[in-house]
């Protein structure tokens, strides 16, 4: 071996413990309970995890905090908060008393931001739907600002605007973070649902110092199925570095969270599963 | 009944068969034959027909000209051109080609527009793929002109951006259509591929006379199937009327086709799914 390639080994060796620390697994990517999560996350030297709140119902949330403090890492994020549009005024009362629940989880878990799927379409009115979200995100601002916990709006894939969020680009989630004119306040960029805006990069741009968050997998062609179809990075068509580095670019240098729905990669065991994620990501994100 | 009553019933009457005149069907929503599709659509009162290249196979263009001709229909467009993205020179030229041979059947036809589904993305680079598209589209506009045949660049659902359209919002078709800086070639706006974005209404407004087609159906939820999970107007959630007015205001007065691809609707038969679209047609767009 040459010294050049001798020392371009040794720099890799050196590089991969602090790109690892830097990654965070969606915990929805893994078919594991929370605990057995956590502990192989550790030992793989993921640095972060996201969590759902559906897990609490098995692992009380104090008792996932601690185990999370214990292992060494951090929550990147909680999934999830929104679903704000509602066809009556009861309703939506109701979406802001679970927000505010998902809040007060979030603070127990130092989590950095509440992601928020913000909900679909309510009587084919998508002006007024969008308005409901934006009215849900200022009712529940002063509860995060006061928790010390960010409100992340995930615009998802257009795909969902009916069912699950009529927040369906960057720019939308930005310009609405912006009139909401709040330091609590911004945007989740998931690789999976803005890759095709023809004004990706100019959005990342935009969304600057209020990116909160960078989710990483994969479009995989074809499509099997839009919630759970989603692909390993590396396996689809998107341009993973060329997004990361918009991120960085606008100085995001939080987790990169790794968050894949897809039943065979759910089936090949927890940790199998992140060995191949952590090799994925130094590949084709880093 | 009253004076009014009775009035307004036969305004309603007189105005049927014009609307119904407006219409276009595209025969990718039934399943029969081109020629029995013919007669039906005339049968219905329906004014226009678009049918696929595929159907050439079966019915010579030549045949299928002159049955049209002769049902009294005109031809609202010819599905369909495109698929530019190729990742070797051959194959683009290739594409060309056939895009060549789709404008000279379009002619025969004296189809107002070649309907242009552009393509996927090639090699993860989704800018490249669409320099490839709009240089495509450069190449068979001298063709387009001397035919006399309209290109429709149709922006497809961003699902569809992997595998079939790198064009995927109205505004990005538009810019590609002004930048071509001819009249023969413009948008086409179909409310299942652009019901969702939130600048769509002024995004209709930049097309203006640009826009050359106006396609209809509904979105369903759930969504069982990105290809063939379209509803019927009235069945999902999309404001129909909203776009149809958006299309108005920028003096669009040509064909509305319904294009509908859904098993379920093909298996009611030609004539009852027919009835079923004449009639939602009636309810939920004009």
């Amino acid at each position: 071996m040459s010294p050049t390639a001798r020392s371009a080994s040794a720099q890799r060796r050196a590089a991969v413990p602090a790109a690892v620390e830097r990654l965070s697994l969606n915990t929805a990517t893994v078919r594991a309970g929370l605990l057995e999560t956590i502990d192989a996350c550790a030992a793989a030297g993921v640095g972060w995890i996201a969590p759902w709140r559906e897990q609490f119902a098995e692992v009380p949330v104090a008792v996932a905090a601690r185990a999370i403090g214990a292992a060494g890492l951090r929550v990147s994020s909680l999934c999830r908060g929104g679903f704000f549009p509602a066809a009556t005024a009861p309703e939506r009362a109701a979406s802001i008393a679970e927000n505010l629940r998902a809040l007060d989880e979030a603070a127990e878990l130092a989590a950095d931001v509440l992601v928020l799927v913000c909900g679909g379409v309510v009587g084919r009115d998508l002006a007024g739907s969008r308005q409901m979200v934006e009215d849900g995100i200022a009712a529940i601002l002063p509860a995060a600002a006061a928790r010390g916990v960010k409100l992340g709006i995930e615009p998802l894939h257009p795909m969902f605007a009916a069912d699950r969020s009529v927040i369906v680009t960057l720019d939308q989630a930005n310009d609405m973070a912006r009139r909401l004119a709040s330091p609590w306040v911004g945007a989740v960029v998931d690789v999976y649902h803005v890759w095709w805006d023809p004004q990706v990069e100019e959005a990342i741009a935009r969304t600057g110092e209020k990116t909160l968050a960078f989710h990483v997998n994969d479009w995989v062609v074809p499509l099997v199925d839009v919630l759970n179809g989603r692909g390993v990075m590396g396996d689809g068509v998107i341009d993973l570095r060329r997004l990361r580095r918009a991120v960085d670019d606008v100085g995001y240098r939080g987790p990169i969270e790794v968050e894949i729905f897809n039943e065979s990669v759910r089936a090949m065991g927890l940790r199998p599963a992140l060995e191949l994620i952590v090799e994925r990501y130094l590949q084709t994100v880093i």
